[in-house]
């Protein structure tokens, strides 16, 4: 069976295994008629937000698709190429939208049956909600892998698998410019609301979180759906799809050479990303099917034992692959580093958020005098973390590196080292990848159990029913931040091969049918040699991002601000709307006094339209800044200063995305350990709610919000923009 | 009269003048017996801790020095080049360390005679504590010129002028080292003093600031002088040092091709930074002897009068010594964009930290909801930030290479476009740090109103006294801002120059003395090729940072985590030292209840000599970090991997920094803002002191204070630090 065959095959089983989860799902009880009166009105919120979103962001995908088709076909003169690059962009911003939208559609459902599930057991909610979770997650990696499959062979793979992956780098950029606008959209709204709604509630009206009193709280709990499960499927989605199609384009140099050395099989360089993409799907299949909580058990242990079957599975899978289709091991172990990546960021998320370990307990001692300290101390930890995350994305590279280097020696083959070098870094990023589907579900069972919770409160159900909800909140919490530092991790993995694959496109662009070859007498130095217009001899060098020249310098100057001043439009946007929804609320309690009295049910549908709204203005202007300045900078500066904006916009969007996510859940938590009574006094007395000390802690949290769900996860989106940007419109910047 | 007798002519003028200064103020009265109670409280403490800090530091550098002689000499394989280098690493350290300690004397002398003044008139005021601090901006730039032309001459400049330069980079990292150690400890001290009195006097015994019953108050007062007098002195004397040494070879490059072609006086171009750099202590000399203040008016306008006669100055004499030294119109307006870009500062730092403008206004309104979205709102004023800094410097990088390729293309001279253009840029810097005596003159005027302010509050002195001293107070926390948005543009224009230094040296180490020429065949390419060991011919391509490369893209992103880290240490450290006073006040108070009676006076010398040893004790760890890191990347990964990390260290910490400082700044205006009666209720009423917008403003401000004071103006060292260390240590980075 050949690997387009694998590729489609489990790319499918994929889908129809989602389709079997959300069957399972939507079977499933859907408890009192007062739980599904909380659900509905969830339901009618979030569909009514991503309709409204969604209808925005295709009309805005097919503007976007009908440009970049018309400027790719002018400054390449080629009309061929501007509606192919046009078609694949549509049909990525498509599949990421059809794959968050069916996403979102199942995890709505799956809140009311987690909900009814723990009246029952903590087992059947926590399947409940997993596998709502999980058709997010495997609709998202079976569409993302068929989309690129199905572009490769529709713009001539099977015919010239070399000259396929450049013509579908625009379902990558489609899947980005959705991903942006969903996770910008998504996060502004989700913050928007639970800022609005703790603010005018809690601290106005002094009534408490999930109060049905409080005409924002739907709002809230919709927010919850369409930020994480939403955004950060919308996230991995432009991941997983942009890492195959770049990873490909690593391919085909190593594909070139094969062939020239007539090893049989050569295209398999080409195919190995979609079969290990494939095969992932497996290994998380496999995983998520034995997950079982045991009475008792913590959650977290059920989930657990289901991801390290699922990496598990994942390490054999790949040296297998790698072993059968590459012909050496290095190549396996270059994967294996990057499942072992993936475990390394589960652990070091877990160190700065969680409140068993040291960080989050430095917060919550420091909140003993005041808010001040608390803030001080957050951000401390915040910029700490950025420590593991670089050190463990620096070793992944070179160790990756080293291994493509040798795998290539061992074969004999003549590639360049630093291709061989860069097509290791890609199998690294294919073996963290692998487990995505898994890290999905585990992501949207976040939301599923938050908003079971607030069911489960809204309906007033008995205590030992709220005491599982309670505990689902708290591990979805854990997983919610797992998977961003995840998402983040295999961005940076990912960002370095789609740095490669953009200057091979360029070198692609600017050589066009010249050879590539060594300059005569510089034995290190490979160049190609093509006629130009003058009549002489143009030489191109290849594979130099020079920093030392002033453009590329200011190029990455201004990149990395890019990554400030986006956050700071990010940030300020939860502000403006989460104004919007107090103001409404506030209207709400002053014209109608029966809402304060529990008489009269406020008008929750108005604060959901009015947020969404609010988020959808508010998503323009970051959204346009991250397109604009990307492209000006490519114009202005030219190809070699777009790569040096890309890279250094990377590692500043990187670093400052896990300050961001990680200071956030370390607020969380140290809010969330002093609300459990882990902080005492010298006399042993519990220093817990109601207390300044708990109050500061609540300041650090509400400063988190918009940090760790608006502003980090969008940067996330917005590095691998920059990536799909420049790949997309690498001719437009070579002057 | 040649270049190096107007150097060291002016140079030595400047020191006269700065002598002449402490004389004009020593002469000054000091006040009534009760001021000098005070006064002299502040100085014994002041000088215990410069005592003991430049103990340590010296210590510190002896160390250093002869590390770094050793290291040199070992890889090099030239004792004389080690030598070389391990004294001017001393020297500059001294330097450094003697501009600071005189400086600091005197402006521990002046903070009674400005309180004095104060009760007489503004005006005199005005003048006794400007002057006062010019004493410390005069020694800081006259001291490094006249050390660095010292050197120069001391190590056969006068014989061989292209050679010397290279031999005196130990002068630059020795400076460095001095700075690192005082901005990290002084900016440690000063947060520690005032984060503890606050909380201790403030928030537990309810008293206001700067009463005397607070056993911390001196030690805030004389916190105030060691981070912005001490600190920032050291900081500029590093950049003013840094940039003539890496201006000069940069200048090397175009004085080998202006001798080559028989142009006159060759050697000019490597003068030219130093006469400059002499021409605008007279500037600075000229504006800072006609500041007057009117009486009524706001003493800003006295300065801003002063500072535009010195940028008038510094243009008009750049512009005269361009075309004589240089010959081309062009080098003058690259000088000019220098000045123009150092006006910008001035005015984009206003922008962001002043009441009269949208962002200062924008979290003073945020505080109306509360501590938390005060801090939301100063996180996204300080991101912002970032915009204005990042497009003036791209501005003036951009302008002022292209008018340096023009210039020597006017010239007809035979040099590489980038070198010219690079010199271009190094005219920017120079123009730029031509008013650096009178920026720091306004910077220490900063701690010296503070502490008369103090002294006049502590001596109980009448209501109008008072007035005049707030008033110069708040104008002092204007130039302290002014001067740290100058010290981070100057740092980022200079940082530019010195990559290229940088690659320069390593050119220099690779090639030694091989022809450096264009490759055959490839017109745009020019490369030494020299034998190597193995017999064959070894092909060096100069001028390259290639960040596609695995190891420069991994000691990038490394380099760029070193800024989140060392910040990350270096706000922790001040959290750590001001437990440590607030346990000794609270001791104070336990023990001796007549110090809060106001019977007894408090033990203030053994609250400041504990918060110096904490101080000294926390700075250990962040200034190993800052120094041991970058060494170790560049071992490791060698010497292109070093520029990586150097320039994107660079401009990650110079945005870093931006947004702690202008954030910190925009906290602490938006307090006083609220604090002045500018926030309105509706219907007119004042919202100000004791309401709870207030209180959550402090809580901004108590945020701010570590950003601005300790981690902000300690990432302008870390910065420079990165590039003295390698510029220095290149050979050692080369595998």
């Amino acid at each position: 069976m050949g690997p387009l065959a694998i590729t489609f095959g489990l790319g499918i089983l994929g889908v129809l295994f989602a389709f079997w989860l959300a069957q399972d799902v939507l079977r499933r009880d859907q408890g009192t008629p007062e739980m599904r009166q909380v659900s509905s009105a969830i339901y009618e919120g979030a569909m009514a937000f991503m309709r409204r979103q969604y209808g925005t962001i295709i009309v805005l995908a097919l503007v976007g698709s009908v440009v970049v088709g018309i400027v790719i076909a002018a400054v390449e003169g080629n009309t061929g190429l501007g509606i192919s690059t046009a078609i694949s962009f549509l049909v990525g911003a498509l599949c990421s939208a059809l794959a968050g939208f069916i996403g979102m559609y199942i995890s709505i459902q799956a809140n009311i049956r987690t909900a009814s599930a723990a009246r029952r057991s903590l087992n059947e909610a926590v399947q409940a909600s997993l596998r709502g979770g999980a058709v997010s997650g495997f609709l998202v990696v079976a569409l993302s892998l068929l989309g690129v499959a199905l572009m490769f062979v529709l713009f001539g793979g099977l015919a010239d698998p070399a000259r396929a992956p450049f013509q579908i780098v625009g379902f990558g950029f489609g899947a980005s410019f959705v991903a942006l606008f969903a996770q910008l959209g998504g996060g502004i709204y989700t913050k928007a609301a639970d800022v609005g709604a703790d603010l005018v509630g809690k601290v106005e009206a002094n009534i408490p979180e999930d109060d049905p009193r409080n005409a924002a709280v739907v709002a809230d709990l919709v927010g919850d759906n369409v930020g994480d499960c939403a955004g950060r499927g919308a996230d991995l989605f432009e991941s997983t799809a942009a890492e195959s199609i770049g990873a490909m384009i690593l391919g085909v140099a190593v594909y070139a050479l094969a062939r020239r050395a007539n090893l049989p099989n050569a295209e398999y360089w080409i195919f190995f990303p979609l079969v290990v993409r494939a095969l992932g799907i497996i290994a998380s299949g496999a995983g998520l099917l034995i997950v079982r909580a045991r009475d008792g058990e913590n959650a977290m242990n059920a989930l657990n034992r289901g991801y390290f079957l699922a990496a598990g599975l994942s390490a054999i899978f790949m040296v297998g692959a790698a072993q059968y289709m590459l012909g050496s091991i290095w190549f396996g172990l270059a994967g294996l580093v990057g499942v072992l990546t993936s475990i390394a960021f589960v652990y070091i998320t877990q160190y700065y958020t969680a409140g068993t370990w040291r960080p989050v307990q430095e917060i919550a001692r420091a909140s003993l005098t005041g808010p001040a300290t608390n803030i001080i101390s957050g951000t401390a930890v915040g910029f700490e973390s950025t420590f593991a995350t670089a050190v463990s994305i620096s070793i992944a590279l070179v160790a990756s590196y080293w291994m493509g280097v040798q795998g290539v020696a061992a074969l004999g083959l003549p590639v360049a080292g630093h291709a061989a070098g860069v097509f290791g870094t890609a199998i690294a990023t294919m073996g963290m990848l692998m487990t995505a589907a898994y890290i999905l579900a585990m992501d949207t069972f976040g939301p599923i159990t938050d908003n079971a919770g607030g069911i489960v409160e809204m309906s007033h159900q008995p205590e030992e029913v709220r005491r599982i909800t309670d505990e689902l909140d708290s591990v979805g919490n854990t997983t919610k931040a797992l998977t961003k530092g995840y998402a983040i991790a295999s961005a940076a993995l990912a960002a370095f091969l789609l740095f490669s694959a953009y200057i091979d496109k360029v070198n692609e662009v600017l050589c066009k049918n010249a050879p590539i070859d060594r300059v005569t007498g510089l034995p290190d130095l490979v160049a190609c040699v093509r006629p130009v217009a003058q009549g002489g001899l143009g030489i191109h060098l290849l594979e130099a991002v020079d920093l030392a020249k002033v453009n590329v310098f200011v190029a990455a100057l201004l990149g990395a601000m890019l990554v400030y001043l986006f956050s700071s439009l990010a940030i300020r946007a939860v502000g403006r709307a989460s104004q919007t929804i107090i103001l409404e609320v506030r209207r709400q309690f002053a014209e109608n006094p029966g809402i304060m009295a529990g008489t009269v049910r406020p008008d929750y549908g108005r604060c959901v339209d009015i947020t969404t709204r609010a988020a959808l203005r508010e998503m323009v202007a970051p959204g346009l800044l991250a397109v604009a300045v990307p492209i000006a900078i490519g114009v202005a500066l030219k190809h070699e200063a777009a790569a040096g904006m890309l890279m250094v916009g990377t590692i500043v969007g990187v670093l400052l995305a896990t300050v961001l996510n990680n200071g956030g859940g370390a607020w969380d938590n140290a809010k969330k350990y002093i609300e459990a009574g882990y902080m005492k006094n010298p006399d042993g007395s519990v220093i817990g709610k109601g207390t300044p000390t708990h109050a500061a802690s609540v300041v650090g949290d509400t400063v988190g919000d918009p940090f760790k769900d608006t502003a980090g996860p969008s940067l996330h989106v917005l590095v691998k923009l920059l990536s799909t940007i420049t790949l997309v419109l690498a001719p437009l910047f070579i002057g």
